[in-house]
């Protein structure tokens, strides 16, 4: 991998929210980059945004990843997409940052997987930001400086408010305990092996046929058991809780700070409504630590596209359960 | 059952620390109520404690229950003897306060029952004292209120720091467990009808051969699922904590308020290093409410005996699935 | 003093609010007292009270206090009657409960202690309840364990909703921020020899011509500044906040525990609308001192007419302080 | 004032440690800027600092304020130097932003403004960083809704662990609550008019000679009475605080969040060593704000020199506060 001294990306699904969301931030706080070119399948929105970023709007993705000036590429297409794109970076030599997942199939995954393999070297990143997170990093600190001991247990709760239309059962695992499943192997540094999904009574704002909240059950080589509750529509708001259980005592991410208003016989703080200011700083130091590893001023790569591909494999394996009511082994 | 202007009871197991736990309540803060007779094995403590409350010191529980002095029982035996002696008590037309459980067995539950039918009248009292804990019924006067919605699941964790060595895994279910199960059949007025036990990374704190933590689940009739972390090695310190999750908020146990320090780059709180000092309110309360029943000034008997037997079929669900490792039905 | 094993105590200005809250302690929750007489000056009200209570309807003050059948007495009238009917009490060599203030002036004070002195035993506990607060008592043990180092500030804030019609700008003082000032002398072991009562912007909630919220200084014989916030229309709530601050840290009084609820975009717990549930404990438990050292059971007396005499001083020292605008110095 | 599209800055008293640690901002997350120049009194250190951000190494301040290739001036210099460097910066009509405070004397600080206005527009930007905090925007935002009412008083306090051996008594005015002089400014959109400073009994860990703590009290034109806690050896951490009080209820600035442990009796959180780390999102949105005002993207320019002339003043009335003891009006 050569190091450009700017990283010159092009963007591959520009148009859509977290294309837009990461464009914000690679045009603005991420140092050492500069958007070179923009692709979106709809033409005309993808216009108007290489104008506004002073981009070159490329006809077709192929275009874009070959293109000689991009040095780096951001996917943030559909999720269909990403696996197919991704090889083509590889088969371009061209590092690729992508927003999870990496593939929608294990298949895919593993095909990612081998074609890094090929390539002879770490080309991918893959959009697990929480790893980036400060609160998640100094859990991990505490945890790995053994002063509690050994973890056995965690319990976690995804909240989201409300949902689009089109998500499934199965999208309570792809889309919200991803997350946890990359987290987990990120802290512990082992990984799950088996999984199960619970429904537990239904809410009644979920749309027909929608089973909401689910418990996610996930066990680690070693033992520890996660459970992840997953909610598409909370109502009250966008919330990420974790408690890391450990022999002699347990950490828990803090809610996000926000000022304290005491009123008419209540004291209490803002919960946020969506998950975009959830985790600022762990979007803005995922995309700083990908530029800064293509710049080569890092060694160390980001999750890459075997942590998305063991994600997967646990994402899948969560999703068997979802319809044979049983605890289920990942296999690879 | 008459309705003494001032109960004058008789305590069975009264050198215990629970025995003494109560009659230090009933001898000062309890209204209504003085100590009549003791009864404990060990008759030199027992005599002792009699002297220390001016109360008679009997020979034996029989005489004890049928003490025409005694208007009342309270049962801090040890938990073999409880259905027993609870009924005696009924059989004696005594009311009775029983220290959880009512009884180790489901059979010997449903004869304390079936004893207590024929005898005509609410003659029993176990000692659920988390009913009557101000919090817990602030949870359950907003889950009644509606304002949150249906409840539909509740995440819930209860440490201990430290156990006797004669602990053994089924007593995770019915010495910490069980107060959940009571819980949950008041706060969401319905049974629960599966559970399921499961056996994460053990502590090694614990003592060989022990599984701790463990992570019991049960589904309530409407479908609510509760699960609950029980640990007996807790290391850090007595923690009881509660989350009921609805569908348009959640309601959550405090920490007990104590003081914030500041010291050299921490802020924190002391928690509690034993159960004794976690719920004394409920505990008052408990007492206190048996005694104006007994009294005849609350109509509202506390938990019964078929709260007792309910418990306690959850219970033994739940001791099952620790050895098939399966969901199981309660059956009563 | 004799140490009867049973206290019989008469109750003057049973008829109020404070003279109920402390009869139904009295008849409850106290261990070793019984409510031999009641006086009130609505003389309809003390028969039914008497009647309640089972005790004697008192026709005076001072057949209650002289009657054979009263060992002490607790006095709950009207502020102005308090210096005399203490005085009366240990005319009696009668113990004596008095509601805080012991007196509203410093010559009727310093006669209740002459008087005292002259009987040559410790007769008098003042109502200064929050000397019995498990916080506060838990504050006071960490600043004697020295962990912390010396106190040298404190921050305080005592806010109420509303207020009766009658109340002056005076009784900030005398009614709210008394008790911070009893408690520092407590706290520190040493007594407050300047203050100064600022008058902030008011609030439009305050009565024409009331100055609210106040904010009171206070300057401890060592230097230590406590700053005291009175508000007696605060609107949201009763509120008690207190920060000691020491050399190497602070220590915060925690709010009420109570369930944390989140609610559409809120997280919060309920603050609550009156003095009355603030300090349950601490009334208890000053009750409880006064009939145990009256029993002989305790040797250590409560706070004592010196400490209502003290606290009086200061009191008057900040009342001065509201007309000259400057510092005054306390004078006994 | 031009607009560039970029912003060439230059950068006098690039070697300090502000200094550094605004050149890093502006060389990272600040968009629309590019570092030109660079000035320190250190030549050695002033070429190594050029060197690495690929800027000039300047001689003298003059020449790198008049250099045709430098759009504006970031002013880290000394608090001494402030004032004529700033008047240069105007005379050469370049936009600059000094880093608080504006000038040590008010007559100083009346000739930057008179400077500016001859030049007849809003050149300078003082480095009042609070102001562009989210949560006390959050403060303002919920204070002017008017929900709570008017503002009456405020309680802060300003902690920092250890204080270099030069710092004097003057410098808790002028380096610690001249922060909360301006946020009050803004907050409450109105002048302080009044202040005193007090000196509770000091710390043992403070300088010989050396009054801390202090307490500042801050009076605004309404009568809002703002009280700053200013400690400079608090020892065991970094901790800014800070509640509003109106007349329906409060509001207080969180602590930051961190992880929350539970260990041995122990439930707490981090508390920060020092001020590096308590905003950064406020140094980074004023240095990005000055920046957007420059290349003209925003049309209200920050705190200016009015701002850093107002505060100056309310300082310097409580600096004569410190010797007269008195309350000391602010003139301007």
């Amino acid at each position: 991998m050569k190091h450009p001294k700017i990283v010159t990306v092009g963007v591959v699904g520009a148009g859509g929210f977290i294309g837009q969301y990461h464009l914000k931030r690679l045009s603005t706080v991420i140092e050492g980059v500069r958007i070179g070119a923009v692709y979106d399948i709809n033409r005309e929105k993808c216009d108007a945004i290489a104008a506004q970023y002073g981009a070159v709007s490329e006809a077709t993705t192929e275009e874009l990843i070959e293109s000689p000036d991009i040095d780096a590429v951001v996917v943030t297409a559909w999720n269909a997409a990403h696996a197919d794109l991704t090889r083509k970076c590889i088969a371009a030599h061209k590092p690729v940052f992508c927003k999870k997942p990496l593939a929608t199939t294990l298949e895919d995954c593993a095909a990612v997987v081998q074609a890094e393999k090929e390539a002879g070297e770490s080309l991918v990143q893959v959009g697990f930001m929480r790893r980036f997170d400060p609160d998640y990093r100094k859990i991990k600190e505490i945890l790995k400086s053994g002063e509690l001991g050994a973890p056995l247990m965690a319990h976690c709760v995804s909240r989201t408010p409300r949902i689009a239309p089109s998500h499934t059962t199965a999208m309570y695992v792809t889309n919200i305990v991803i997350h946890e499943i990359d987290l987990f192997r990120w802290l512990l540094d082992e990984e799950l092996v088996k999984g199960q999904m619970l429904f537990p009574r239904s809410t009644s704002l979920a749309a027909e046929g929608l089973a909401d909240p689910q418990l996610a059950l996930m066990w680690s080589e070693s033992g520890v058991l996660i459970d992840v509750e997953a909610a598409a529509n909370s109502y009250y708001g966008y919330d990420i809780q974790c408690e890391l259980v450990c022999e002699k005592g347990t950490i828990r991410l803090p809610d996000p700070a926000a000022p304290i208003v005491r009123s008419r016989l209540q004291c209490g703080f803002a919960i946020l409504d969506d998950w975009s200011q959830r985790f600022p700083t762990a979007y803005q130091m995922e995309l700083q630590h990908w530029v800064d590893y293509v710049r080569g001023r890092v060694s160390q790569p980001g999750p890459g596209c075997q942590d998305g591909c063991a994600a997967c494999a646990v994402a899948e394996a969560l999703i068997r359960s979802q319809t044979t009511g049983q605890v289920e082994s990942v296999t690879l």
